[in-house]
This record gives structure tokens, sequence and C-alpha cells, in this order.
């Protein structure tokens, strides 16, 4: 990422000239009549094509992952356009999987997350606002479940419901504090029964990460039929299933289940479907959107959320496991400034050189690689340049990785494109040739507490876990509801690869506590909470959309 | 609506053999590569066409209204529907304009609402549900505001608003009767300022009478920067231009104002975009879309909500002042079991004949005559058939309407389709070549008052109106802040001409009393509130939903 004079994101993207979709279709054998068009730049692959595919073989899978970041991200996005896009400059024929973006972030902070720089997915006005309304139609479907709760509880409670164990939150998609903790149905009888509520961000919602798991409409409804929403007086879990809705809900997401087909500046394949949240849910694009790019293409490169303990795991253990394929390589983004901040740099001093700190940085980045090799599987480190990278620091983060006979490569896809991806996919090439035998971290018939305690001491590097009482009590339940045998969505900072933010590189010793053990069995995963886990942003004082605006032309501008 | 042994409205409509939406716009004159296509059966016009086809002369226009209905409905949007394909049988190249639906009673009570029988507009699974997604970029933009509000008073509250006089509400697009009065921003300090808020619905958002009246992205900034969201601690209104933010909320608004293109039944193009609720707003499609009918074809035929007296008024007095051009001729629908209800037949009893209540109920019919022809405008009436009716009910309604000297209808549009609406098509068709002299119920100048009493005496039969005392320090704060010459809003129930729901018939001699003024000066209408308005529904105790599937490969069934 290279800051010299360079044209703002926006800029590039609307500078360049998009292919029509149906082109981009043809790119991957699909025709004009194939493909449900959403204007003229987007598409979503409907299900007839998704089983005319099915029995093909699959194309070969990089995961791009990274090494815990610094808050503001090192940029695996535009590492994973970039490097879709040099693969496809050396003719291997490639397609990108993405997570579509939240709308709250985009109007609060970050202004948009579409890759950046001369790595990007287009249209990124409509990607970053609306995109083909999947996000909303998840706020709906979410929202539709709470509604017909709180009128169950209305017309008489026929469940048995207990107002106090109601799990089940609304959400929106947008950072708004004031949700965080609501009470609802006050102003009498006619106006519902009162209760406390919150609104989630919707990325965060189960419904995204049954999306995100989901293999077709009937396993949609089935997850959506089996989502525990609430207790009942006796402690009994309440279902969807047992509201009556399954079939509206799923009818709610039939087409936001299909996966968004768009192009990267340099007229990549791209599909970009599913957001989960990398905390709370497991940070990985649609099974649906992977599964069919690699019918599609000889080549997919995606993407998981935060660092490789978060995104990159839960990648591994968890969408592996419906994806019914395992990564062929992963390729590990690290940025000089976050390495220097892992050696102890204050992050208002990233920009200046400073090779001691980052040699003692670099313990983060060796333990995320020894991390993803356990899984049996090849590593590349990808250094993604900033503009205030020293030589000096560079040549020494090449040393200390190539004396651990990994290969590395200095990525400037954020300049450059996917011509500044070349080398790191001419490093990946042969790799992709070699068998690899994957081994997950964990077996699904192990105890909710082995699995966590592989998490803790085999990824994370601490010592001990202990549970809350409440967790405890959560344990319990669900070995009572024999919902053991599911696997673990660990909810933690991406800061550290412990449960503290604050501890940098690659910390020992550590105890874990978790706090709380949520079942969330429509996803089909236990989240195990290790700290207070943001699941609605609020918004900056000066949130980004004071900076937005359309002409009366329709041209966005402040999306940057 | 003849109710023998019909399909379902489902059925007939996954029956029919839609054309590509191209092939629609073809016979508008526009091209594939003008229109932006969602899937293969939707498209919305872009921005280019509006202004490409501006100074074109206008076709014909056609208002549908109706009776106080009951509360199922008297079947406006079947014959709009229905009268558009008579009238392309016929030979005159004409359009539909309608109102989109909105999910929550489509969830909740209705099922449906595009029309029924052999007169819907398609693909009505997608119209129903997410449709383009307006609607959620609409509860998008609404919801976008409230969270800048919120984080403005948590920001130290900058603009010195006062958290109890926050009149913006949240809202969504469901029936959620639990969320209408709620209190958000607790659990401390950083979870918001806490205060009491509330849902709507959001078809009752300002937001979407924005939408609906604004005549290009710059004028729809203009009015959504104009929105008054809160007053300050003395008692200056806050607008959201104050927020900083009218920018990026058009900017979310900016494909939702396009208008949206789909087909009925019979291949007729229909504009099928915005909706807003017509008790708390205006009740009429989109100014753009009506307008962009206007111009693409000879006729157009659109409805406004509810009865004549809320809707069809609004329509007259609120619309057409954005529209720049007034109806030709009205159609004031009537069906047999709503004039026997208005003669004081029990709502169980509307299938048994009774030509004595019809006789009596006629003069709700003749008083919405009489409005309408009050306006200068010719009136036809159509008689919308139910399976129910008995010869010598129509004929004793077609003896008493004849007898005014209007011509009536027997429409059969349910179940014929445009063949059943001939007749109706014919009995206009002279209509619309004889020159009108339209004059609005008020002028803009006369004051909130006037208008008001113009209203109630004028087309309810009122004989006076009294204001709260509350309604009376709006109506000062309305002149002090120099809104009084905006068209007034009727907010009142739509089974009266009263503000008492039971009122059947044509009511004289009662007294109205205002109980609130709100000023929608985004809109750009002052709302007189005459009773307790439903803005958020509830859901009754088996909603629609519980019969709403889909299967494996995306087909929908239970929405009828």
């Amino acid at each position: 990422m290279l800051e010299k004079k360079m044209k703002s994101d926006i800029e590039i993207a609307q500078e360049t000239e998009m292919e029509p979709i149906s082109q981009i279709a043809q790119k991957v054998g699909l025709t004009f009549e194939e493909i449900e068009l959403y204007g003229k730049y987007k598409a979503k692959i409907p299900f007839e094509v998704i089983n005319r595919i099915k029995n093909r073989s699959n194309g070969k899978l990089i995961l791009v992952t990274a090494i815990n970041p610094t808050p503001a991200g090192e940029g695996k996005s535009t590492v994973t356009v970039g490097l879709a896009d040099a693969f496809n400059q050396i003719g291997t024929k490639t397609m990108v999987a993405l997570r579509e973006p939240s709308l709250g972030p985009v109007m609060g902070m970050k202004g948009g997350a579409a890759g950046g720089g001369y790595a990007q997915i287009l249209p990124m006005e409509d990607i970053n606002l609306h995109f083909t309304g999947d996000i909303h139609a998840i706020t709906t479907a979410n929202n539709a479940i709470s509604a017909f709760l709180d009128n169950s509880l209305q017309q008489g409670n026929p469940l048995n419901i207990d107002p106090r164990r109601i799990i089940w939150k609304r959400v929106l998609d947008l950072n708004d504090r004031a949700l965080r903790h609501i009470t609802i149905g006050l102003g009498g009888p006619v106006n519902g029964v009162p209760r406390e509520d919150g609104f989630d961000i919707t990325v965060a919602s189960e419904i995204m990460a049954v999306l995100c798991l989901a293999t077709s409409i009937d396993d949609l409804k089935a997850r959506i039929s089996r989502i525990v929403i609430a207790s009942t007086y006796d402690r009994k879990p309440v279902t969807v299933d047992d509201l009556g809705v399954s079939g509206a809900i799923a009818m709610l997401l039939k087409d936001a289940l299909k996966p968004n087909l768009v192009q990267t500046i340099e007229g990549t394949p791209a599909l970009v479907h599913g957001g989960p949240f990398a905390n709370i849910a497991h940070g990985c694009n649609s099974v649906l959107a992977t599964q069919t790019a690699l019918k599609l293409s000889d080549l997919v490169i995606t993407e998981a959320g935060f660092g490789a303990d978060l995104g990159g795991e839960k990648f591994l253990d968890i969408k592996t496991r419906q994806l019914g394929s395992t990564p062929d390589a992963i390729v590990l983004v690290a940025t000089v400034r976050a390495l220097k901040m892992h050696g102890g740099v204050n992050k208002n001093n990233l920009k200046e050189e400073n090779v001691e700190a980052l040699k003692i940085g670099f313990s983060n980045l060796k333990r995320h690689l020894e991390n993803m090799q356990s899984y049996g599987l090849p590593v590349v480190v990808a250094i993604n340049q900033f503009a205030s990278d020293t030589a000096a620091e560079i040549n020494e983060l090449m040393r200390l990785t190539e004396a651990l006979h990994v290969p590395i490569s200095l990525c400037q896809v954020f300049e450059k494109g996917g011509r500044g991806g070349i080398d790191l996919a001419q490093k990946l090439l042969p790799l992709l040739q070699e068998k690899t035998e994957f081994s997950y971290l964990y077996d699904l018939n192990e105890s909710v507490e082995e699995k966590i305690n592989k998490l803790v001491t085999n990824i994370y590097g601490g010592s001990k876990v202990s549970f809350s009482a409440k967790a405890k009590r959560q344990m319990r339940e669900i070995e009572e509801n024999h919902w053991n045998n599911l696997p673990i969505c660990m909810a933690k900072t991406q800061y550290s690869f412990s449960d503290n933010p604050n501890l940098m590189g690659a910390p020992e010793g550590f105890e874990i506590t978790v706090r709380e053990l949520i079942p969330k069995i429509g996803a089909g995963f236990i989240v195990a909470l290790l700290g207070d886990i943001m699941t609605m942003p609020g918004l900056p004082k000066a949130p980004a959309a004071l900076k937005m605006d359309v002409t009366n032309e329709g041209k966005i501008s402040g999306l940057f």
C-alpha cells in the first residue's frame, strides 16, 4: 500500500471501465441466459446452474489469512483480489470468493470494504451499499423471527416461552449503539409483552452464519428450523420450527442464498457472497459461493476474517466441514507496521523504521505460520507493502521467514494490481501441484472442553482454560441437548493470540476464561465467548457518512 | 371477484408464462441497453431514460379510487390492472402505475398485494417479497438517520437536541407490535443516551413519502435535508441537514428512486414503485413512476390507497401538485358487499342478498362520486363483481348510478382478465377526449385551519372541526416556522367518511377533532391526526407466514 499521491479507491474504481457482467460470466462458461442480472455489472448464479455443474471436479483453493492485525487491517482483501488478478495474468483461470461488506461500518468508520487501490472488486459503490439485497433479506428474516416470537408471547404464549430467557435478538445493518440494550413491548396490553431486548448488527446474526454454511435451500430451511431462540419456563430450548415459520423464513432468503457474481478491476470473475463476523461467527464467505467458484475455475482465492487464529482457524475447522474440500495452500498476509506493533511499537510510531521491533514482533507471524502448517498445508507469507516500509525492514522480514524455509513474497497489488502479485502467484504455483494431507485441529466427537483446550493450547499458545460458572452450566445444557459434537466458534479479540487485546507478539503461559457458551444450532457451532464481544458497533464522532454524497446523475462520492 | 372454484392467485401467477422484461420494455420504446435488469422479469428505469423522455407530451391519466372499503378491500388494484389490460386489448397503448406492497402485511394478514385472479402484476412472488429492494433501502435510510441522531446525543449533543422531543422514529418493514413503544440507550454511558422511541412500519416513514414525491435525486436530497426530526431544548426544529447527512441518506436511496418495470398477466407494462400508507402519508405510487409512465404510453391507469376520501383526495390535492398533471377521468370502484355494509348489514352477512341495504348504503358511493366530480373530473363507477352478488343487487346498483347520469360498468377482471374490463374501458374512452377543468379543493396559501375545514365539510360531510390543545399549539408552531402553505395529509380511519370507523354510509353533522398536527417538511405536507392511527400493525394469532414455504428449487407457496 504505497501512499504516495495515489488516487482514492473510489476514484480508481470509477475510472475503470467495467465489462458487462454477461461477459464476465462467459469467462467461466456461463451464458447470458443462465445468470440473473442485477443491473449491468452484478448477477446472481441461480440454483439451476449450481445443480448443473455440481458433479464437476474442483479447482484448487488458496486461503488468504493474516497475522493479528492493527485496527486498520492488513489488506487481506486487497491481496486476495490482487493475487487472483496475478494468476489470471500468468495464465491460470482464477476466481475470487469474498465476503460482502456490512453497511454499518461503511457508513461509520471504513467508508468501503471491497479491496483497495488497483486491487478492488467492482462496482465498489454497489458492493459497499445495498449490493443485491442479501444483507437486507437477512435483516428481514432475522427480525421476522423476532416478530413471530413476540407475537407468540402476545397470543397467550402457547410455547411457554420464558420472556427472560429469549436469546434471539433483533438486527439492523447499521452501527447503532443506542439499540444494544432496549426494552420493548411497552405501552399496555395491546402493544406486546414487555421484556428486555437488543439489536445486533446484521452480520452478527445467526441467520448470516446459516446462509453462509447452507449447501441448498433445503439445508437452509433445516438449519433455520433448528435455530434456538429461547427457553421455556422449564428450561427446554425453543426453536424457529416451534414457531412454525421455518418455511416462511427460508422463503425470505431464497434469493439471498444465490452467490453474487461481480468482477475485479482487471476483469477477474469474483463471487462476493455472505459476510458473517469473524468473532461471534465464522468469518468466511458462503460455502455455496466457494463451492460454485471451485466448479467454475481452475483456482479460487478466498479469504477469512481477522487473523489466522480467528478466521483462518474457523475456515479450516468449521467451513471446510461443510465445503467438502480443503485449501491447497495458505497465504499469510503480514505488514511491516503490524509486526513492529507486535514488537512493542506504539500505534502512532509505526511509520518509523525499527528493525529491532520487527524482529521481536516476528514471533506473531511465526506462530501463525506454524499453526497453519499444523493443518498439513503449505504456507506462503505475503508482505503487503506500505510506503513507510524501509528496505532494511523488508529485507529483515524476508531473511527471518526464509530461515524457516517458508516462501515469502513482496506484494504490491494495491499500487500495481495483478502485476504486483505475480511473484506471490509464482511462489504458490508449485505448491498447488503438491499433495496435501489435511488434518483438523480436533475431532467433532471430542467434548466441548477438549476442543476448546486444543484451540487455546495448540493455536493460541495459552496454558490453561477455565470456565465461568455460567459457562459450566451452559456446558451441561449442551450435553443434555446432545449438541456436544459441534465445532467451536471462538469469540475473542482479533488483536492478540490471547483474550487480552494488548498482549502483542506471541504470548505464552496465559490463561483463558470462557465466559459463555452459546449454542448456534442453526449455524451448527458452539460460540465460546472469551470476553466482551462487540456485536453492535457504535458510530464515531465524525462518521464517514458526513463526506458521502450523490449527484443528480447518481454519481457517488465519499466512499473511500 | 367470482369465488367459484378458481385457482389461487399464486397458482394463476405461476402458471403464467411471463415475457422477458426486455420485451416489455420494447413495448414502451425502451431498448435492452436502456433498462437495468433485476433478474429476467424486473427492471429499473434509470435517470438517463427519464431525462431523455422528459420533454415528450403526456399520455392520458385515469385514477382508480373507491368507496369506503370493508376490511378486506374492494379490489382497486385488481380493477386497475384489469382495466389496463382491457385498454390494451382494445388498442390503446396503456401502462399501469401501482404501489409496491409492504412485506409486513404480506407476512401477517394479506398474503399478497399485487392484484388478484387474472388481473395481477408479475412476478407476484418477487413483488410481494423483497422486489428490487426499494423498501429495504428506505428502512436503512430511515434508521441511519436515527443512528446519526442518537450518535449526536452520545457525542456531546452539539445540536442541543431535547431527547424528550425527538419525533423521528425507527422503522422495519414488518408487523411487529412489540416495537411500538420501546426505551433505547440503556446499559450505561457507552451504550447511548436513554430515551423513549418506537418503530413504525417502513411504509409509514416520511422517507417513503419523500421518495414518492421527489422528482429527481437533487429534489430527493433537498427534501431529506428539510425533514424535521426533533426539537432543541429551546423548541427550535432540528432537521436531517443539521446532522450533516443529507447527501449520505440520498446516496442510500439513489437506486430506490428509479421506477420498477414489471408486467401484468397479459403483458401490459407496469411501473410498480413506492408504497406510502394512505393514512399517515398520501398513499400513491411515486411521482417519478407516474410521470415516466405518462411519457412512455398513451394512457396510464393508476390507483390511490383506501377510499376516495383518503387516497383519492390526497392524489388530487397532494400528488398532482408534484406530478404537474391531473387525471383525465376517475374510476370509482364499488362492491355490492361494501355497499350493503354501508347500508347496515353485519360483516358476517354480506353474502346474503339485501337490495334494501344496498339502496341505503348507496349514499356512500354517491358522496364519493360527488366529491370526485367536484374536482372537475368525469367519474365512472366500476362494480367489482363477486360470486355472491345477485342480479337484483347489481341491477339496483346500476339503476341508482345511472339515475345520477353517471356511467357504470360491471367489472369481471378478477375472473376474466382484461376481457372482463372492456366494457369499463369503452365507457371511459369517450370521456378521455373531453377537456377537463381541474380545480383543487383548497389553495395552498389558505391557513391550515381553513384547509382542514374544507376537507371536513366539503369532502367528509362533517359540520365542525375542533382542535385539541396540542393541535392548537402545533398550529402556532407551524405558523412560526412558516410551514402554513403546505397541503394537508389527513390521517383518519379508512372505513368511514368520519373519524369513527363505525359510522357507515354518508354520515352528516358529525364533528371532527384534530388531535395532532405533524409537520412532514420533507414530504411537504402537514399530517392532521384525527384519531389513533396505526403506524405499526400487529400480527394475528395465525399469521399468513405459517402457510408459506419454498421448495429446494426455489418455488414459493402460501402467498395467496
